[in-house]
């Protein structure tokens, strides 16, 4: 398997840690986004939405992050990281979901604005505020639960873990949400967990 | 199976369109938006992200239409709507995963924009933009291809087609994406497709 991935990529992070935690034997293909080569036209034919990551497998392109996580924890991960049955799957779906849309585009739009003066989403607090639902949402459920769904750890730990990490970037401390700070600090104890 | 919606939600659409396909028997509980039912602490306690759509079904309750179209999907379409096999679950996910950021995030908060003044996450221009990179994408894919995934219609059919078909109203035309077109005209002959 080849994965593509971006040094500074948060989406890139999230396939780092679930090829760890499985221990995948992959390669990794670093893509040099700061010369934007995954808006090349050779990377556009891998990914043609132009972002990293992507992964290739047996011939197999598949692009976005969640639609990897879900390939690898399909293909390598059994039952545990995302289960077959429809309400079970569909618990992990939620906070995949959470994932790609308050967290992705509040969060990582905003991290990027401050990061690199890039603002394409909405200005900072536009991203901040809808960012914060998702923080909100996650407060909420881990302050009774240990994990985001099932009662254990699932692809939603790699999928929302990584621009939670970078809300500081995008100027939102998560001092507020002392829950939020537990989860990752279990996330990191996980054997296998990537450092970012 | 309750499912609350509602009724000028394009992710709600979603929904109504998979219910309808797979003729699954449901009730549904029409959420207020106007009166922001959605936000109320009674609705928070079903969506702790305040939004429709929402199911509960024999006392599991699932949030986020994304979740929703798979579990009704594995309960009820069998393999064909979202299989089971790693990489044709992967395959499917992508144009999910397309449909919670650059369709939803783009062409979803445009639209609003537009119809209701609420502007949240960035301008006019920002969402179109956004909303672009993903006609972009579908119609490259959609000119060798009669649907998004597989060869068949899945659950990518109902995920990407509502805010896709209100485009407009976020004022992106779609004459420039024949592909797309004609394939909103398959969607909507497959038996079952429920209108807007």
């Amino acid at each position: 398997m080849k994965a593509y991935l971006g040094t500074v990529s948060g989406n890139s992070y999230k396939l780092r840690i679930l090829l760890s935690l499985l221990k995948v034997p992959h390669e990794v293909v670093i893509v040099d986004l700061k010369n934007k080569q995954h808006k090349s036209a050779e990377f556009l034919k891998i990914n043609p939405r132009g972002e990293v990551p992507a992964i290739e497998d047996g011939g197999k392109v598949i692009w976005d992050s969640a639609a990897c996580l879900v390939y690898i924890a399909r293909k390598h991960g059994g039952e545990q990281w995302f289960p077959n049955d429809a309400a079970d799957m569909a618990e992990v779906m939620q906070w995949i979901a959470l994932a790609a849309t308050e967290i992705q585009c509040g969060f990582q739009y905003a991290r990027r604005g401050v990061l690199q003066g890039r603002w394409t989403l909405g200005s900072l607090e536009d991203g901040q505020a809808f960012g914060k639902v998702a923080l909100d949402v996650m407060e909420k459920h881990l302050q009774k639960n240990d994990w985001l769904a099932l009662g254990r750890p699932t692809i939603a730990e790699p999928a929302c873990f990584p621009y939670i990490e970078t809300a500081p970037e995008a100027k939102v401390a998560l001092e507020n949400y002392p829950a939020v700070v537990k989860w990752m600090e279990r996330c990191k104890k996980l054997p296998g967990w990537a450092a970012r």
